[in-house]
């Protein structure tokens, strides 16, 4: 059997490790059949130009497996590159099955977010129709923790342990001066609001900060936050307050940057110096707005080891479906609620529906003024950034893998 | 002999370990002198209202000491407060004398920048006028390395270590897409590039960006800096520019925020915004801008190993001087350059001598064209970030020592 494996979307931190497990499991099937898998560079897109490479070559030795897995962003390269609808015109489908062909391949696996499943439900499905025996097989992963059937997504706890640890250092950072202060972290999430709302872990270490969350799932107006600062000042001197990137409040032109990307998702920007400003103008004290940027995705010195561990397994059961006959399926986690550990299986359901459909943040979990996150959230989100994996260094600086 | 000890100015990685040096060095004199030493919380802010604490109730005990190396921030809290000169005023130091002659205290230690250094100075000179015994001792810190003689500042090789880290994660997260990019990094350094200088160390692990790098100690313009960016984009697709805060171009009025600190300072932000609003409108290719903001000087979790060990032997030698029956000295680092080795000896200078001047980054280590820092500023960084200090987790989180 020949695999082919891509990635796809934005970096995370644990995409690497799914490359490596699928890569794992795909050699293991040498033992009793003759197994190839080849790596895809720069996703469907690089696909359609052909751009394999040999994994064995480098993926053979485990010293660099244990880099792969501790480098962020994708190894394989990345795209953002959006299937036509195949009613319309399949040409596109049709070149992509005469390359799968061309270089014998039985099975593609790809590792993406939900624009990916998207890819995964279309390709599988047009193959199916013109009765190919290739597979297609989609791997989650996405920060954003906001695809549905899966208890959480690959990349988002590894995304939840540099926010935790990040935030706890800028509270002691904003902590020092004796005048009081206010510090806007803003935060991934489109869409949703997973990974803001996990600033709350904090709780569980003791602290108090961040003491307002906001998530684009609650309401939200600048006048609202306004109140929500001033009667938290009275309490702590210092205050943090949480917000996603995705937080609109009814004055958003103010501040969207209007840019947007190939799918049409405007790049947002701006509502952590927009709010930064208002607390200036509005109530006067010394505040501070940070941007996480990127640096949520990518800090791979701060992965969570479940995280990578899981992202791994995800890749692992990809195999295992590909190579039972399955197609346009997407690896998916069920965490056992009846178990007092932390226990997760890993299962499947149809990509076509993960693709395109958002799972925002449970509106029960925001408490009734809209600024805070309850407990039942520490409980979901505190197994997920378990364990740490130390960065391999050299001359002090660390050392990442690079086909 | 009774010490009070201080910290002030902003938070570093590394000034909680010069505390925990200071405190060390002070319980070995026990040994053969009777010896006491207090917590002064907020600077000499907080001097002026008596907020002593007494360190050996939690210090006592090794693993709060340990705790304390790997917490971010000033543990005693901070300040920002200018003496006044005292030949126009002295009612203040009036008050800061007959407090400590009130506490007994016979040594004012003060840990902090070239604003804790005037402190000293001027608080060390008026005390000898009047012929006070008491002695005052400083303890640089500072992550701008801009603190003249000395070979480096305490702090500095944390934020140095956690620059790296970051910005080679940043890298790989730019280049997974197949088209052309251009990221700009914002690092902080108001009036010297130190920092933003030594993210030419990652060559010493084979990465060619950042391929730009530029200092307040440069000349700059926005059309140079576009040209470089083109010219850079030939043989790059991902063009990484690592750029101080301090950089004004002569349209520097566009993106100063107009805000300033009690020293006259202004706060700067936008350089990295504004450039990438540049790129986009007159390259108009991908471009991202990221700030690293206050991360660069609390990344705890990344301090240098050596950089702490250098802040607890800073503050040792403060206890040594001050016992020794100096004053207005600070505690400098001096390297061996005649060693092949890696070689730092602790000695001091007039505190007035530190302060209020401003270190540059020298203009020799900078590239003729202004764009580049040369391979000599590698072998003065390098050994700065060298060993690796793990933080105390819990719940896989960090925890931090606090008073």
């Amino acid at each position: 059997m020949r695999f082919a494996v891509a990635q796809s979307g934005g970096p995370t931190c644990a995409i690497n490790a799914s490359l490596v497990g699928v890569y794992e499991a795909a050699c293991e099937l040498r033992s009793h059949t003759h197994t190839e898998i080849l790596g895809v560079l720069h996703g469907i897109q690089g696909l359609l130009d052909e751009q394999f490479i040999d994994l064995d070559k480098s993926l053979s030795d485990a010293d660099n497996r244990a880099l792969l897995c501790r480098t962020p962003a994708t190894a394989l390269g990345s795209c953002r590159f959006r299937l036509p609808d195949p009613q319309q015109d399949d040409s596109i489908y049709k070149k992509v099955r005469a390359i799968l062909e061309k270089h014998g391949i039985d099975a593609f696996l790809y590792i993406g977010g939900n624009d990916s499943m998207d890819t995964v439900a279309k390709l599988s499905g047009w193959l199916a129709e013109q009765n190919s025996p290739i597979r297609v097989i989609g791997v989650p992963k996405t920060i954003d923790n906001d695809l549905t059937g899966t208890d959480h997504t690959p990349g988002f706890g590894s995304a939840v342990k540099y926010l935790t640890m990040t935030l706890s250092e800028i509270i002691r950072d904003s902590a020092v001066y004796c005048v009081p202060s206010v510090l806007i972290c803003e935060i991934m999430g489109r869409d949703a609001g997973w990974l803001t709302a996990s600033s709350c872990l904090l709780r569980a270490n003791g602290e108090t900060a961040p003491q307002l969350i906001y998530l684009p799932e609650g309401e939200f107006t600048v006048e609202g936050f306004l109140n929500d600062v001033r009667e938290a000042m009275k309490t702590h001197k210092s205050v943090i307050c949480a917000v996603s990137e995705g937080v609109t409040p009814p004055d958003a032109d103010l501040f969207r940057s209007g840019v947007s990307d190939a799918y049409g998702h405007a790049y947002l920007s701006g509502i952590g110096k927009y709010l930064e400003n208002q607390v200036r103008s509005e109530i006067g004290c010394k505040v501070r707005s940070v941007e996480l940027n990127v640096m949520q995705r990518c800090s791979s010195h701060l992965a969570s080891a479940t995280d990578l561990t899981e992202a791994a397994a995800c890749g692992r059961h990809a195999v295992t479906l590909a190579a039972q006959g399955l197609t346009g399926r997407m690896v998916t986690m069920q965490r056992d609620d009846n178990s007092a550990e932390y226990r997760i299986t890993f299962s499947d359901m149809a990509a076509k529906d993960a693709a395109n459909y958002i799972r925002t943040f449970p509106k029960a979990w925001i408490t009734p003024a809209g600024n805070q996150i309850s407990d039942e959230a520490i409980s979901y989100f505190l197994p997920l950034i378990q364990g740490e994996v130390l960065p391999v260094m050299e001359n002090g600086m660390p050392k990442h893998f690079r086909f």
